[in-house]
């Protein structure tokens, strides 16, 4: 099983994975957490690259060819070896992320995303998507309680992050079987029990049967 | 006027370039050389990346996407301005790299090719674009004489250079206005003069008015 989660940045993805990692595995099963961009030495390089507070000549296209070059590469490196042994496989963001940041946020043509996308996961994506609704408003606030150390993404200005916010409600609406929708404003174990509610759900697994998941 | 050279490893490009740069200097033009991957800061640490002799598990996907990531950067940042002021821009490799070794050697589809080169370069495609034929056999001969330390790509057997040496033959009979297919067997200087011939050629311009290209 593949599962992704998405969200503009602070919506609370790390949390909510580490906790969704600790539930599954108490439940038995083995899980791996993909931090994208990286996850293999080619790809770590290339976040770094991609993150690098001084590259801020960056031009789009380089931006969208170098996160799905990490992808293409920690696809059939780690990802597809991992579900072949019967792993759970967590992403923080995996490809509606660039359709989101890239297509929405940067104006990328959408054609062009999509299909650089297809290219750069040879058809592996998430079986389901965990996407944590945040304004900018709360993002901004969480940002600055953190006074995190903030890289050349997470530097840009407030009107991309409303486009990139458009593109995920877009994507959310294109693809309801697999992209979940969840407020990401509520407390961390509220947003932890609607995530299960849902991989119940959709896993159409009853309650008491949560067992065997 | 931006011009291209082309050809398989230890095809003499770097030799031509480098004669063809000095001829033009000399009759009065800018020039600049733009060696591929790279000519930016962030493509120069893409190269790193694609040319790094460890990096063998690297995925055919991954590839494209670096050496395009690479090149979207170095056209928007310093290709195209340096058109517009009028230089020579002479590139040792540039989209039809992609196309013979990704395309052809690598097997990746055609039409996922075309359109990576495509979105890469924006529109911004060589005036002119010299193809230095070179078989197999003479491209290993030369290896062993150099004694070089040959880099990621280099080190690839000769059923991966056939089948480059197959796609830069066949993009050269698609656009026989763009590209001309020279005799990289010859001796460096009648390689020039062809080049030269062929530049005044497709200029129209008579052999005595050349300083005026």
């Amino acid at each position: 099983m593949f599962i992704s989660f998405e969200g503009i940045d602070f919506c609370g993805k790390t949390t909510q994975i580490n906790l969704l990692k600790k539930y599954l595995e108490n439940i038995g099963r083995r899980v791996e957490i993909i931090r994208e961009p990286g996850g293999t030495a080619i790809s770590e390089k290339i976040r770094e690259i991609l993150l690098n507070k001084k590259h801020l000549e960056m031009c789009d296209e380089t931006e969208i060819f170098l996160f799905s070059a990490a992808r293409a590469q920690v696809v059939r490196e780690v990802i597809r070896p991992l579900i072949a042994r019967g792993c759970v496989v967590i992403a923080d963001r995996f490809h509606d992320s660039t359709t989101a940041y890239q297509g929405f946020g940067r104006g990328l043509s959408a054609d062009a995303v999509k299909k650089i996308n297809e290219f750069a996961t040879g058809g592996t994506i998430p079986d389901l998507t965990f996407y944590l609704r945040l304004s900018v408003e709360e993002s901004t606030k969480r940002k600055n309680v953190c006074k995190a150390d903030l890289d050349r993404i997470e530097k840009s200005d407030d009107v991309f992050y409303s486009n990139v916010i458009a593109g995920y409600e877009k994507i959310a609406l294109e693809f309801p079987n697999r992209i979940k929708g969840i407020d990401g404003e509520k407390s961390a174990i509220e947003v932890h029990n609607d995530i299960l509610s849902i991989l119940y759900e959709t896993m159409n697994i009853a309650s008491d049967r949560r067992g065997v998941i």
